[in-house]
Formats: structure tokens, sequence, C-alpha cells
């Protein structure tokens, strides 16, 4: 079952909700929690809380609040985290690299962090047919073969701008459906294909802004 | 002269607008651009971009559009990317190193391009007092000190999940009003400082949702 026509904003909220009550779940000490302390935790009014989480459903109870380990667990269904997505890095400098590093710390340290890189690519051809981390180099010409056979969902983009819109087309003809692009590029994708941008220079330029107040 | 009561929704948009106008300057063929043509280039609605910039001034005429170079001028301006701006980074692990060779890359490219990472932070008894990139790496203690001494007003906070808040405290006193924190914690500042989160892994369990569409 799928909901429809929810807003990215919501979207955007039910990973923050999801970290409080994974937070609440491990320590344990919480099996609770009311809308007013996870809107406080999450950084997001009550109010909010409630109207987001009435979209997928009731799970709590006037009063009572939120079961912590049932909501926990509904969330991570509606976000499809209850079960492993693998990832791709593409395009592994410094920046792809410290990605593939982080990624696999979190997915070490975390039995239920369920994203999971397990292909790298790379143009360089002295990258090509290496191993990072413990993991294989493919040449990009191969994305769409190596896409079906690790069943790839997912992937991160850290290429140079010039490349990050083919790169991208390439992860589209391929089948991946979400793509968390790193390069300083507007991309297009065509619809049914989720593009994030998380160009590090842009929110630098908007905390910029505030400077001045 | 600042705007006040502007939402952030609205700060969030400049960037994107500002680098289309970067693109279209340093093209040198671009001398007009009509709301519409912004808006598809920023991926953005043609009203909302002549709403955005409308809280700012009057930049555009009807039936002519934007001058590319002035508006350009005024946006940066706007942002406060008119000057350098002096930015830490503090945690230089993987992720942060990786960021730090970023921002060199396109401080060195791009003489437009304003955020200057100048001064590196680390707990790290074996990597303080070492230069890495040509940066000295200073002990955390020494914040506030080298905050006032090298003019930092801004900070990208890399360091682990459990450090980030205690971290952020400590800019919050030596003055920093503006931090990109990359780890994944929900952190607090005071009113008057502004703190943005690029958290990696929130983006891809946001992405993660779209999987089950």
């Amino acid at each position: 079952m799928r909901w429809k026509k929810i807003s990215d904003a919501v979207v955007r909220r039910l990973p923050l909700y999801l970290r409080v009550l994974e937070e609440a779940y491990h320590s344990g000490d919480v099996k609770l929690m009311s809308s007013q302390e996870l809107g406080e935790r999450a950084g997001v009014s009550p109010a909010l809380v409630r109207k987001d989480l009435a979209w997928f459903g009731e799970f709590g109870k006037q009063g009572v609040g939120y079961e912590v380990r049932y909501l926990r667990e509904e969330l991570r269904k509606i976000l499809n985290l209850d079960r492993e997505i693998r990832v791709a890095v593409i395009g592994v400098g410094s920046l792809g690299h410290a990605l593939v590093r982080y990624n696999q710390q979190r997915y070490r340290e975390d039995q239920h962090f369920n994203l999971h890189v397990v292909a790298l690519f790379d143009a360089d051809p002295a990258k090509i047919h290496t191993r990072l981390d413990g993991l294989m180099i493919h040449p990009i010409d191969t994305l769409a073969e190596v896409t079906r056979r690790e069943g790839l969902q997912m992937a991160i983009v850290t290429v140079p701008a010039s490349a990050a819109q083919q790169v991208v087309d390439r992860c589209v003809e391929a089948g991946i459906r979400a793509i968390l692009n790193f390069a300083p590029a507007k991309l297009t994708v065509p619809e049914g294909v989720h593009l994030a941008n998380a160009d590090v220079s842009l929110e630098l330029q908007r905390l910029a802004y505030y400077l001045g107040e």
C-alpha cells in the first residue's frame, strides 16, 4: 500500500521523527511519547507532528501518545527502511570516498541502518577495477549491468558538475529511481525518478544570507 | 539594510537563482533573462521567481525581464557573497578533509566564490598542530581565539554525533553565527545563530520513501 499525493515537505520530516524514535527505542526507557515530546526532539511543532503522521494512519491515542516501538516499526516500513537498500556511489574522488567510509561505519555500527553502499563507479582508468574499502570500482559504462546484478536501487553522485547530467541519465536508464547529487549542477530527471541535491556550496551560500542580519 | 521576516524557503531559493545568473553572466551571451527562463533554469515557477525577488526590490521590468549582470550583483550583496566569508572546518576526518579539498578547488577556480575555508580544528592529538592541504589544524579549545584572529564567520562541523552539540556550543560562544552540520544528530542553537543540517543519512532515508511508489 502506498499513500499518494503526500507532499515532499511531509516526507522530509519523517526521517527526523524516525531518528527520535530510534534513539528512544534503543535507550529502552521511553515506551510512550507524546506529540509534544516527539515534536520537541525533532524540532517540529506538535500539531505538525500529528498532522504529518495522520497521513499514514492512526498511530497515537489522544492523551496517551505514540507507542515508540510500534511507531518506529511503522515509520521504517513507510520509508522502506525495513529491508536493505543497495546503493551505488558514482565518482570516488575524496568526497565519494568519504561518503563510502561514512556509510560503511554507520552500516557496521547500527544493524538497523539498511542503506548499504555495495558498488562503486568511476571514470578514471587508474581507479577502475581496483578496490576501495573492500569494494570494486566499476567503469561507468557497466552501470546498467551492475545495477541488475547487484540489485542497486539508489545512487550517490559525486562526479564533477560537467559530467553529472550524463551520469544521472545513465542511472535513469539503468532503472535507479532515487539519486542523491553532490555535484554543483542543476540536473533534470524524468517523472518517477527522485533527485535530491546535497550541494554543499548552495547550503553555505544560503547560510551566508544570515550573516548580514 | 536588511530585509526582515523573509522566510527560510525564500532564502533557500536565492542561491539557485544566483547560480543561473552566474552561469549566464560568465557565458557572456545572455544580457537579459525573463522570469520564465530564470525559473526554468532554477527549477522554480516563474511566478515564484517574481514573488521571491520582489521581497528585495524591483529588479525586473515587465516584458523585458531581469538584467543579468545587475541582478547577479544584487543577489551577491543580498547573500553577503560580495566579500570574503572566512570558514572553519571542525573535524577533519575523511569527510572534513574532502570538504576542505572541495572548497579549495572551488575557491581557486572561481574568483567570485567568496566562501573560504581558512582554519581547521580537530580533537585528535595526532592531528593537532600538523598541516592539511596547507592549513594548520588547531585544537578545539582555541576556537574562540582563532575565530577572533582569523575573522571566522562560519563553521562546517563534521565531528562524530556524540561530540557535535558540544562543538556547536563552542562555535556559538566564539561568535560564529552560521553553522553547517554534517553530524547525524539533532542540535540546538540559540536565536540569532543559524544552523543547517547536511546529514547525508537523512537525505538517503527521505529518498528511500520514493522507492516504494
